[in-house]
């Protein structure tokens, strides 16, 4: 594996050119170990990480998990993998004894990470586990402890970190460029389909929060480089038509930063507000949208000294979807390679299931 | 007065044509009693005020309040006001007894809106005062008994409320057009000066929620045509220059509304946040910005029908400075040749006083 941390963090930073968003060329190059990956669960995310790693170069999808056989043979047939190295549920601890697979992606309902991720630990093999972590900081806990014990890593799909204009976003607020952070405003969420698993409260422990407004949670820590520390929320659910019998539609919450920066964010499963976050400092302001799989925009003014000109900044990522998870498993793979921490491990998602449990908390709900 | 509640009440609604932002063609008819006002305070939106009057056609300045006789000397000239009609703070309650002065407008720091307030309507005048109302909510309960005593009306300077864009998006969310209501976002802010009276608080009350932030919760109020049942806000002040001895820079704040709504807001006197508010509702979502003086902009996209094609709008108010303030001196003219209510009349600044009361006290902040 040629990629050195030094070169990847290198990609898509501040002041790269826009050809940083091509080639990825440090990646992948010939006749290098690739990563195998056993898939488990095989539902729209699913899709989008054997994508990104049939597109990318560093790794294989050399297993698949499955309650459906006929659904996991045809992806099979479609990825290359041998119809041996298809698991049922029950059956899936037998990943242990094949050699191909060197790490799983946990792509299942939030409340089954915890089950996949300590079984695949066990059996030996790295976790790529889906967000949210799971429906509990217990369970986020003893996912960590399980893969520590069985020292493979653990890392959490926040895609976010290894996008270009994320990382953009994030060194242009580091290194001072719109001064000193004072509020962030985000936003994120839809309109929830009837009979979502993602309003089953068993599978999915909470509402919107646990599923988009997480990228809001998320986006605060990251571009503040700090934990919240102080937590309120308010939660509804205006809409008695059979969809949220489980979970709540509507969550806005505020949280307070050691450094004295506010946020205020809100999220819904009731209507479309695309997905944002605006960011206020001292000598300007930014915006980035949206969280979605492709071509993240960046605007920025800011000025340059107490009475300089403006800055500005209009910059989309021209990559599409699946861009984002053909990065994300390349940094897996690289650190799986080069023995290094991902950027995104286990303890990244649970400070995350730490914050959502305050947030429900201060709205009046129960997480989990 | 020529102009009915119903004819005022057309302009600028849904459906009217972009003309209606330019002529005001009912308003200001030759020969009629105008309105004469006398302006309190003869700082910044003092000015927006004069202008107001002197570009519509329904008003006169025939009186000024000040404390600097050659400002106010050199203003009245300007206005075609007798200097006669120039008073000082101490000798103000004069004014009763000068016929040309139907009603004042006062545009004093926060903390003085009651007092003169008071001595106006003693004095048999009509009062316009700035928002906020007042610094507490027993100093807005006082401003309207006292209006009530003296049998004078008394209106608060909302000037959006009299904003064509701003009525448009009123409109089409109570006709439906985006659905459902579920979350509003809203932000507002700015960097002040050193050694404004906004940040002393003995004339301000609060920060910036008392100043540019009331902006919004007003917006979530006409936008969703609801009070706010429950609030919960944090607070900080990073910036230790000098600037924030007497109140909070930074406000964040999030209110549910007894439809299920819930609002997430943020204010703040540390960076340009610009203004605006984002309406998510179950078939669509808005944008309106800014709240400053001039060309606010809607963009909207919403389903027209469950399945149906997206209607989209994108419409900017070209009227410029000091248009809002022409319609709004209007509205209060009218109200008090016809003997009418005004729309934003001292009970809607009341309303503002006990949120941002109750706000304050979810940040664990003591208001005025």
């Amino acid at each position: 594996m040629a990629i050195s941390r030094r070169e990847f963090s290198k990609l898509g930073t501040f002041g790269i050119a826009a050809s940083a968003f091509s080639a990825l060329p440090l990646l992948g190059q010939a006749n290098q170990k690739k990563i195998g990956y056993c898939v488990i669960g095989l539902g729209r995310i699913a899709d989008h990480h054997m994508r990104g790693i049939a597109q990318g170069s560093t790794s294989s999808i050399t297993g698949l998990v499955s309650g459906h056989r006929d659904k996991a043979e045809r992806i099979a047939a479609q990825y290359g993998v041998p119809k041996s190295s298809i698991y049922s549920y029950e059956e899936m601890d037998r990943i242990r004894d094949n050699k191909a697979i060197d790490a799983v992606i946990v792509c299942l309902p939030n409340s089954m990470h915890v089950e996949y991720t300590v079984r695949s630990a066990k059996a030996g093999k790295h976790v790529l586990c889906e967000k949210p972590m799971a429906v509990t900081v217990a369970e986020a806990e003893e996912m960590i402890a399980a893969c520590k014990a069985a020292n493979v890593k653990l890392m959490i799909a926040y895609r976010l970190h290894y996008e270009p204009i994320t990382q953009k976003t994030i060194k242009l607020i580091r290194d001072g460029a719109i001064g000193k952070v004072q509020a962030i405003d985000s936003a994120n969420g839809f309109n929830i389909a009837q009979n979502e698993w993602r309003t089953d409260r068993k599978l999915a422990g909470g509402g919107p929060l646990m599923d988009v407004g997480i990228y809001s949670l998320n986006a605060t820590r990251y571009l503040t480089g700090e934990e919240p520390a102080h937590f309120t929320a308010v939660a509804s659910t205006p809409d008695q038509d059979g969809r949220f019998k489980g979970v709540e539609e509507n969550l806005a919450w505020t949280m307070s930063f050691p450094s004295g920066a506010v946020a205020s964010c809100s999220t819904t499963y009731g209507g479309n507000m695309g997905s944002y976050y605006r960011v206020f400092g001292s000598k300007g302001s930014l915006e980035v949208t949206p969280f979605n799989y492709e071509n993240q925009r960046l605007q920025a003014r800011y000025r340059t000294g107490p009475s300089g000109p403006f800055t500005t900044i209009d910059e989309t990522n021209p990559e599409r979807d699946p861009m984002h998870f053909v990065r994300q498993v390349d940094h897996f793979s690289g650190c799986i390679l080069e023995n290094r921490t991902p950027d995104t491990a286990g303890e990244e998602g649970l400070k995350d299931m730490q914050h959502i449990q305050s947030i429900y908390k201060a709205a009046g709900l129960t997480l989990g």
